[in-house]
């Protein structure tokens, strides 16, 4: 399938609806449990969408369209939620990604990219040259790619508890 | 984490909310795409929880409860969808999961559950003796691992677009 920007952000859209509603009306711990050593909770997920909203996707588009590759990206902090979601709950979290995520979107409209754009060219700090269309593209799969770790981390709740249908049940098994 | 049936009926609950969420606005072709040969589409998946609406976890349900395990559970047929969403389109089939979804958790909810029942047996044709608690567990995972699928087979139509972002996005390797 080719990159096509109003498919892109009917996804881009559709995240926070779909997150929100993954982790509806589940316990404390169900959000805060993760995967084991170094792995991420639904909680933490959520702080790491944020932070993408703040300072990846919208902010590297934007910088592509104003410099060029001539300005590598500043490199993404996969580690910012740990500090900026102390202290908040899950639905103030939820919230703040909805409205970043909601105001984002309306910049991604107002540039009204021309199919042109998509070929334009920035700077990533590891990957080196890509395009507008990349970046978008990496967006809406990053944005899914996280949908599928939050179901995966409740899914793992429940490990011990389904007896022998973990056979049947593969994403037990999923890292 | 221990079964606890008001959590599993949440993410029961969460399901229908989270698949439509999911597949909003998205164009034809992204509903209809698979992973390659014998790979279900987000289509296909949305069919399959339908059958299991009918014909799986709330029969198997009833049945531990009525029977017991000296009757064995009827074989969940994997491919009926195949043949029961044909000629159907998704809204239809997102309203059908919707509707039963919604039947199925009042007719839990009505079967008050005292957590002696969730140690009562049933037989499994493949998997053997199997608690009630291991049926409701599996069906809470199950949905969870369809999401996953849907999520995979969605972010994997632009497996060629995101260029070397590929290396991070490792969603765009699982099968």
């Amino acid at each position: 399938m080719k990159f096509e920007l109003n498919t892109a952000i009917s996804v881009l859209k559709n995240t926070p609806v779909v997150v929100k509603a993954l982790l509806k009306d589940l316990p404390e711990e169900w959000i805060s449990q993760n995967e084991g050593p170094e792995t991420w909770s639904p909680f933490d997920v959520v702080g790491h969408l944020i932070h993408g909203e703040k300072t990846d996707w919208i902010v590297r588009t934007r910088l592509i369209l104003e410099q060029g590759p001539e300005i590598t990206f500043e490199p993404f902090d996969r580690f910012a939620q740990f500090k900026n979601s102390e202290g908040k709950n899950l639905q103030t979290l939820l919230t703040e990604f909805e409205v970043l995520r909601k105001k984002n979107l309306e910049i991604l409209n107002s540039l009204k990219l021309a199919d042109s754009d998509l070929n334009r060219k920035g700077m990533h700090p590891e990957l080196g040259e890509v395009t507008l269309a990349q970046l978008l593209s990496a967006w809406v799969v990053h944005d899914l790619g996280h949908i599928v770790q939050i179901s995966r981390v409740l899914a793992k709740q429940y490990v011990d508890e389904v007896g022998p249908w973990t056979e049947y049940l593969t994403i037990l098994n999923d890292s």
